[in-house]
């Protein structure tokens, strides 16, 4: 495997999976296992869309739990061509594809209302000053709100998935009511939340939330999940999360 | 005081008021406790409308937190009178006044945009059967949306709050999308989440929420609140919050 200038590869914690990562494009980070250990996924068969895939660490991860075929979406060339080789590296090119697209005009191949799961850790912020997108294109586009909005992952989440099937996001807590306001105009209602908090007295800093196209309202708030304890190391409980036991 | 039948006289925790309860009528819980700690409220000055007060439990803590004067609603003639007694026998009744009225037709004397804060604990349940309305009707009105529906309270919240006022509810978490969804509709932004779970482990059981009317997006999740320790017991965390310590 040939590692391009900056590129280096890093294990998916808890399996045997490299990925690709390149410090000056894109890294994943815990948001996106969180995501890829919380979705609920058909184990033998089915088919999974991954929004906003970035270098592809949600469906490697998610092979990991599912036979299910998966397909990630990413508007970055750089980005889905690190993926499709993190795929090649790891065997999965039979059970993952990639389609390099913007999330607003995905090509007519994807079929609409087709998917069991759709899973997006999609941009955290609204705005973003010409200064960060000029330092750092590829960082700005992965981060900010500028081919995507939340709302349009969350339409076009509703649109790919099939009636009752799973639509899972990681985000901020701070746009947790525009996720569920969201969700519920697209006829995704929530089902379960968890919150992240990074120390047990301090404010969540991440929300996880899954819902269900044309569900039942009513929805799940699970234990919370704690990362650091007082010694500043991992807690036993964000530890077997994060590695799947 | 005289104390009627089936009526006893129970502590608020960390406080020297007694508030007259009645297992036959109705009993406050943790979760007005709750509420009363968690709103945030003006201390010198104002004005806060307390709605489906039932026992007044919640003015009767709030003027430990607060100088406010405080009006507290209540559709249940038994319990008005409840709240009336708990409140002459604190000597609270020179800053707290009850009004007995359905929510959805409080008299003109209540201004609305008025409030600098509302906060209410109101029925959880949305379907009562006949045979739980029958065996006891007092019971099924505080806990059943027979009355008024989530909605009604959010939207009533919404009138009598002014600009920039607090609406402040404690609801069951399954609740939590009709809760933000409602807020929104009736533009009152949700800017505080906390939960509340019996055991670290547990699902949430209850949630804290706290907005402000056109307020700017942007919601803070608090840290979680934990009921009990794996001995059983209150968690110094509930203890002291609870006590308000």
């Amino acid at each position: 495997m040939k590692l391009f200038n900056g590129e280096r590869l890093d294990y998916i914690a808890g399996t045997d999976l490299k990925v690709l990562q390149s410090p000056n494009v894109f890294s994943f980070s815990i948001d996106a296992i969180l995501l890829g250990r919380f979705v609920q996924v058909p184990i033998q068969k089915g088919n999974i869309l991954d929004l906003c895939t970035g270098n592809g660490v949600i469906p490697a991860l998610l092979t990991t739990r599912s036979k299910a075929n998966i397909i990630g979406v990413e508007i970055q060339n750089k980005l889905v061509d690190m993926a499709r080789r993190t795929s090649e590296l790891n065997e999965l090119h039979n059970q993952i594809q990639f389609v390099e697209s913007d999330l607003n005009h995905i090509p007519s191949e994807l079929k609409r209302g087709f998917f069991d799961v759709v899973t997006c850790n999609p941009p955290y912020f609204e705005t973003v000053t010409d200064d960060e997108k000029n330092r750092n294109e590829h960082f700005a586009i992965a981060r900010h709100e500028i081919y995507c909005t939340l709302e349009d992952v969350v339409r076009v989440s509703s649109q790919y998935v099939k009636q009752k099937g799973k639509v899972a996001l990681v985000h901020r807590p701070e746009r947790l009511t525009d996720i569920v306001h969201h969700m519920r105009t697209y006829r995704i209602e929530p089902k379960r939340i968890q919150f992240v908090h990074p120390k047990v007295n301090k404010d969540a800093n991440m929300v996880l939330v899954e819902g269900i196209k044309d569900g039942k309202a009513g929805v799940t708030c699970l234990p919370p999940i704690v990362v650091y304890n007082e010694q500043g190391t991992y807690t036993e409980q964000f530890s077997s999360i994060y590695e799947g036991k």
